[in-house]
């Protein structure tokens, strides 16, 4: 897979692209990533990329010509892959895991960055194929927000993930959130880990996940739970958590 | 404000850190972020900061001595400042653009960011005031969502926006999705801005916009309109919108 990181702000993206799973994804060649500066594909002297916007306001809006033009310099060749364009701005849909597994189904994406106070209109409804938001909040721009979807993107491509890294296992990969990880020391300042994990017994200590992740899940995120595809072991365990709490 | 960040990458938060609203906050002394490494809190000689998972599983989990000694070693001094601590990770309360005001109000707030599989259970019990996640998706780390945690607070603090930069009126922060923004040329490919910013009659451009967020957010996510405190102006405009769809 090929993404492409349209952004102003190039020189912010050398950390986080250089580390963790996008590090792992483009040393095994799964993942290529590029940040494209739309500053380079100004024709004036002053290189400049943004202007007031119409109609009055605070803030400066970037304008549409040299974002069209850093996106088109990447289109250019075989037209018939699997691309999307996608801009990143508070507006959009939200982006989720479910997200992340169809975008990694594509073979290339190209996520322009919004700044300052926005982006002119014609950005959105003319070059992107849609737009996407990582939550409720204000940033100050959309390059915060492309790192999170390539992170996200990266762990779900084929390969990127041993087989040891569990995925699998991680919260909202199965609908439900993750149980308690204990590790050494057994006992911490008086805290202990529970005695079921260092029992041996690995149907104890699976079921034991289970009914914490459908406690966890119900208590912080009840929604989840209504959305999660439970098994009729499910249900049990979750009767069993209605039980106990009765008799609290 | 102070922004601890708890990390076992702090070469990651270089870029993010150097630029944009959180380079403002810092370079006005409004805002001191530092990056603290577990790592350098451990005592033995392979600095191990993550062990195997009790009652086995895939996957590695942050060790509890080196995060509580990291966090403890930036707790010495003054108490009575207003501080919390925050353990980034997927299993938490969702931040919104509510929770950075929230946490705006604040004058010490420390991020702790997971890695691996997972971190001790007895970090988020006996050490973290409360658990924050940016979304629905799974992240290689916390690291990410520390830096969007940090980038939402500091717009928040009073005197980081000056008056020109419209905290205001993003998206989010009055409820509602962001009114499109258009800027030079008039017209770009053919398409164009729209007459009424050009007309230079401001009510008439207030009420256009206005009417343009209602219809996005009613459109996109109608879930935030149900929750926004809406005028008896917003009313006659949506029964517009409303009456307008009828006739199409």
């Amino acid at each position: 897979m090929q993404i492409d990181i349209i952004s102003l702000f190039p020189e912010m993206f050398a950390g986080p692209l250089g580390h963790s799973i996008i590090k792992r994804a483009r040393e095994t060649g799964l993942l290529v990533v590029n940040v494209t500066n739309p500053r380079d594909f100004t024709v004036d002297k002053h290189h400049i990329v943004d202007d007031y916007p119409f109609g009055g306001g605070s803030g400066m809006v970037m304008k549409p010509e040299p974002v069209f033009a850093a996106v088109e310099s990447l289109l250019t060749g075989e037209e018939a892959i699997k691309r999307k364009i996608i801009l990143m701005c508070p507006g959009g849909q939200t982006f989720t895991q479910d997200k992340a597994k169809e975008l990694a189904g594509f073979q290339h994406l190209v996520l322009i960055c919004g700044h300052y106070e926005g982006v002119d209109e014609r950005i959105r409804a003319f070059l992107a194929d849609e737009s996407l938001s990582i939550g409720d909040y204000v940033l100050t721009g959309g390059e915060l927000p492309a790192m999170v979807v390539t992170d996200a993107v990266a762990r779900m491509l084929p390969g990127v993930l041993g087989a040891s890294d569990g995925a699998q296992q991680d919260s909202f990969y199965n609908g439900l959130l993750e149980y308690p990880q204990y590790t050494r020391p057994r006992d911490f300042r008086g805290w202990q880990a529970p005695e079921v994990l260092l029992s041996g017994d690995h149907a104890k200590i699976e079921r034991w996940r289970r009914k914490q992740s459908l406690r966890i899940t119900q208590k912080k995120r009840p929604e989840l739970l209504q959305a999660a595809d439970l098994s009729p072991y499910d249900l049990k365990l979750l009767a069993e958590i209605a039980d106990e709490e009765d008799n609290d």
